[in-house]
């Protein structure tokens, strides 16, 4: 047991830290750290299983600083448990250039950051599919393997932010009771009082989805104590709402907003170095309080080595596949059944959507690799993202695999990032391409982290028809090409679509999205070929009957348009290639040659994408031509609103003649 | 008062347009107009205050299908109520080509259709935005001019989507007791029952943010009528669980998920025209029910004429400001109040943030212009968007002219898409650049509606230095440039933001970004010009000492270092040109010969902008060199980013001399 005395210099280490490297990096935010320290040091001192020195230990309880502005808090954490990526040097050297310790926690700097924060909310929603993640393991894997607790720290940001309902609304539905949410309610945001803004009863709210709400002084380590050992024992997931103080022991700033995002200035910290009787100079712990916490930070390694036991004697097979599903690894069965599968492809020809064609592959992917879970933002039947294999998840059961996110694409895409993040399940889940605008800020973390989150957005453009321009996407594809590390897949046919998951599985460092249509498509691929041609972004689907004087450029469902034009146009005397386009990040990932080869010699070029130009003068030049949209689309039937926006066999003969005529 | 034999057949008339427009339409969503259909015949027939012969009333009570998909139930509505706009043609052309009856309700597409819906959430918001317009109006011009209710209708959907939660807070925080929230709690959602996804109980939800709630049978009359009065002299906004049955009448169908979203078939129609009792033809609405209907259209023509007298009444100044601002014309004063500024401004040359000269600019604006209506999400001495001229606005009173919108970047966006739409007043808002992202589906309808919304986006780079990655955008210019109809503003220094800040604020038609810095910039428009240069979008800042053997293309922040390597060229021998790129949008609208000569004949072309290279070839070819981002920034002091990410003078030189070597 921690002595009241012991804990406070424990968490006045934390805060001591924290104002010293906010004040040498001349920016960044104390006031959360020094709030939430008492928090921190209870939960870290009595509660947090993991073990700093293995610290991928993969049943270790997980911490989520959704307020990732509070970055300090987490970096003395580490450095006070002994985790050996956060040392004194980098607390010295936060916010500065090649630091593990940049100004928002990232993910992949160092062991302990679980997930990068800083866009409010983010974290809340990554911790409940943290949560998620744990309970479809431990259906899968059991007790001895899988059994821990997700803590998430969020502040009144969080809890402002959309995605703070969807997340919490998913977790109370789902009844994920290892989830424990810690709200720093210090009652103070940038503009001042929360008050300015905001009069929610956090806990009302809470509980209106089926949470289990406390409110606790958070200040009073044994009444924090007792609340996260209440929350731990609940049938449901916790809300604990700590009253604290923002920049707590600083006299005269504390409880304002001017402790949250600036130093505190020398004469401040001066004052709370005296106010406290904290006289070791900065960056330095005294030693006994450091090694009380490099003391907690053994405190599970018991508990690691028993796990460790218990895994070694599992079975053989049991932990043959934990071991493979927590790195990550693909079932080797995979590869084959993709072959097998394209094989019957060419047999058959299937003329359909690729949404449904997505569907096909996936009945085959959800058969060979387990660790998958499926789920859509409650567009199940349009997504066409469940199979046969893939039960409902429930309140309480979850030996499913299939997720009922709900009208919430922003907490999905975010649940994904970490269920992926988690280890050990490839989440997948759909929505509406143009409703990607809605997930958008949680795939940006996706691509920063280097996480394997994968996206289905259907209905891809103005082929989706009635429901208009609000449901038509024009420039989604654009928008989601320019946000880097992110795979950007629109296949063309049921082989693309076989190809383009094959690929989308195997990126574990990179989310992929894949853009389907509603509508039924030609088959482009009608030869079966054991490459997977989309791995190099482009490639040339069809050659010129003679030297090229045309090569059409063209993805997804307008590839078919591609073809017909190239018809058409050799009809008239034009030898056209034809190029598919289903990956652009791919493709620049391509070596010199074999992009000039793709882009080809032909002296006309032209692209063909129901969506804007905004991308493609990387194949066409500025000079090329583009049939596409330019503004929004209209609400009618899908064939005439091709015809009505002009993108048609006939437009691309017209656009290359025209070319071809002043050439 | 209207019997219930007489109610039940004019909701009926709804629902039998509503399936039968469907059915022919072979797409469409029957279940909401039907389940909701004893709602909207008891709004309308017994509280709407509105003039379908004068849709435009200044005055008229707001009503919002926030639940766009059941877009028939307006359509219906407005035919009914004699809109002229919505003729039975219309309803029998529903979802085509070039009708006015789009698959989701449209802007502009009809008179009546206060706010384009579809995707889920935005609506409820707008609402809150139209409200919050009603009162700060009412505060300024008096009940005699401005007193009336905004209604929004929303389904399950609408609720579980993140932006629902930021509403409510937002509304139930600033007590809009005018606003009332009609809940379709029909229990259906498109996977199936919402029991899937959810278990919040919405009244609890709403109750916990300040609302005041009821629970009623939403099939009767009375019971609706009694909540909606409740409602209506509540102190603050009220929410009203109505509890539905989706597709109502519809025999097998109803109160299931195959009602939702499809038609209902000619069977269960014959069907529910036999349970139903109507026998009119598909198209036909019974004379008497017709009649009855074009009644309740005209209960509030006394009322209009009322106002217009009191309008009339009013002193010469108050109704010309009045009638001034619901016209959405700026004051006359303000060309020469930024004209005297930009002399001003000439004669000082400040070296401030765009942030800061954002800020100085509205200092100007605010002062001339009474209708702007400020605001941030919780970073206003961030964004700088308070002036000495806008107070915040209070709960219950809503006298001053700025809104504390909390950390909720989505509903700010959508109740500024609100305010707009309500008319009268001109918003402005600021978040950080990259939490565009955050607001970007209600930045999209803006466009699509051409709303004057006008978004104050700073920090636009890694510029803002040690907040890393997940702060800084790199690909968010070129994601919103892809945006069609959204003029996204990038200014360099002091002058060209006030340049900017006029041409937004004279863009009737369409919403605008402005893209501001955190970093304080050199000044590069130096001497005083009277005419807008940013008008154009793009202009030759400064011409080359002699025949032009580079072009600079640069926005905001690096048009300095354009500047700059201007100045390292010449003094190598390279004459150079700069050119300022404040809006790519503008300079698409020029005609080809001010393009040409804008781009120019130098044989080296380089543009400069500390964000992904997308859209750019525009100005360089695909062959021209880019200094920017490829990547995610970090998090590191400002002037060091630049260094490490290679966007300076010297890094431009070194790209420009080695294009001219191997030119």
């Amino acid at each position: 047991m921690i002595s009241r005395e012991k804990h406070d210099r424990m968490a006045n280490a934390i805060r001591f830290l924290s104002m010293d490297a906010v004040e040498k990096a001349k920016s960044g935010h104390p006031g959360l750290p020094m709030g939430a320290a008492d928090i921190a040091t209870v939960l870290f001192t009595r509660f947090m299983t993991h073990d700093p020195k293995n610290p991928h230990w993969a049943d270790r309880d997980r911490f989520v600083l959704s307020a990732g502005h509070g970055s300090m808090l987490l970096y003395s954490l580490l450095y006070l448990l002994g985790y050996e990526d956060i040392t004194i040097d980098e607390i010295k050297n936060f916010r500065q250039l090649g630091s593990r310790t940049a100004g928002h926690p990232e993910y992949g700097h160092a062991a302990g950051i679980e997930t990068t924060t800083g866009p409010l909310g983010q974290g809340f929603a990554n911790a409940v599919g943290m949560a998620l993640a744990e309970r479809l393991l431990n259906a899968r894997f059991g007790d001895d393997l899988v059994n821990h607790y997700t803590y998430a720290l969020v502040g009144d940001g969080c809890l402002m932010e959309g995605i703070s309902q969807e997340a919490l609304a998913l977790a109370g539905h789902l009844r994920l009771n290892k989830l424990i949410v810690l709200f720093d309610d210090n009652q103070i945001s940038i503009d001042g009082p929360v008050s300015l803004a905001d009069s929610t009863d956090q806990c009302a709210r809470f509980e209106a989805s089926g949470w289990k709400t406390l409110r606790v002084d958070g200040h009073d380590p044994d009444a924090i104590a007792a609340a996260i050992e209440e929350a731990r024992g609940a049938d449901r997931p916790t809300m604990i709402a700590f009253r604290t103080t923002i920049g707590w022991g600083a006299p005269t700033k504390a409880g304002t907003n001017k402790a949250h995002g600036s130093p505190l200035g020398a004469e401040e910290i001066a004052k709370t170095r005296e106010a406290l009787g904290w006289d070791a100079e900065p960056f330095t712990v005294p030693s006994d309080i450091l090694d009380d916490w490099r003391l907690a930070g053994l405190r599970s390694a018991k508990e690691r080595k028993a796990w460790e036991e218990r895994l070694a004697a599992a079975d053989a097979e049991t932990r043959a596949e934990f071991e493979r599903c927590m790195r990550g690894d693909l079932p080797e069965a995979l590869d084959q059944a993709i072959d097998d599968y394209k094989k019957k492809l060419a047999a058959e020809n299937p003329k359909v959507a690729t949404r449904n064609a997505s569907q096909m592959a996936l009945e085959v992917i959800n058969g060979c690799v387990a660790e998958t879970v499926g789920g859509s933002a409650d567009l199940t039947g349009s997504n066409n993202t469940k199979t046969s294999q893939t039960e409902a998840v429930t309140p309480g059961n979850y030996s499913g695999r299939y997720i009922h996110y709900g009208i919430r694409e922003h907490a999905m895409a975010a649940a994904m990032n970490g269920i992926a993040l988690h280890g050990g399940l490839i989440p997948y889940g759909g929505t509406f391409l143009t409703f990607s605008d809605y997930a958008r800020p949680a795939m940006r973390l996706a691509a920063l982290m280097g996480v394997r989150s994968i996206f289905v957005m259907t209905h891809d453009s103005i082929g989706l028809g009635e429901d208009g321009p609000t449901h038509q996407p024009v420039e989604h594809l654009a928008a989601l090409r320019a946000i880097p590390n992110l795979l950007v897949f629109r296949p063309a046919d049921a082989v693309e679509t076989a190809e383009c998951w094959q690929l989308a599985l195997k990126s574990k460092k990179t989310p992929s999205t894949l853009a389907l249509t509603r509508q039924k498509l030609e088959p482009v691929r009608t030869e079966y070929e054991e490459e997977n041609l989309c791995a190099r972004g482009a490639y040339e689907l069809l050659p010129a009957g003679d030297e090229a004087k045309v090569t059409l450029f063209a993805s997804g469902s307008e590839v078919e348009i591609a073809v017909a034009a190239k018809a058409l146009l050799e009809a008239r005397g034009h030898p056209t290639r034809v190029v598919s386009v289903p990956c652009f990040e791919l493709f620049e990932a391509q070596d010199e040659d074999y992009r000039a080869a793709i882009i080809g010699q032909a002296p006309v070029r032209i692209a063909i994408e129901a969506g804007v130009r905004q991308g493609w003068d990387r194949f066409i030049g500025t000079d090329g031509a583009f049939v596409g949209m330019s503004g929004f689309g209209a609400s009618a039937p899908a064939e005439e609103l091709y015809k009505h926006f002009g993108i048609t066999a006939e437009a691309v003969v017209a656009a290359a003649e025209a070319r071809l005529a002043a050439a």
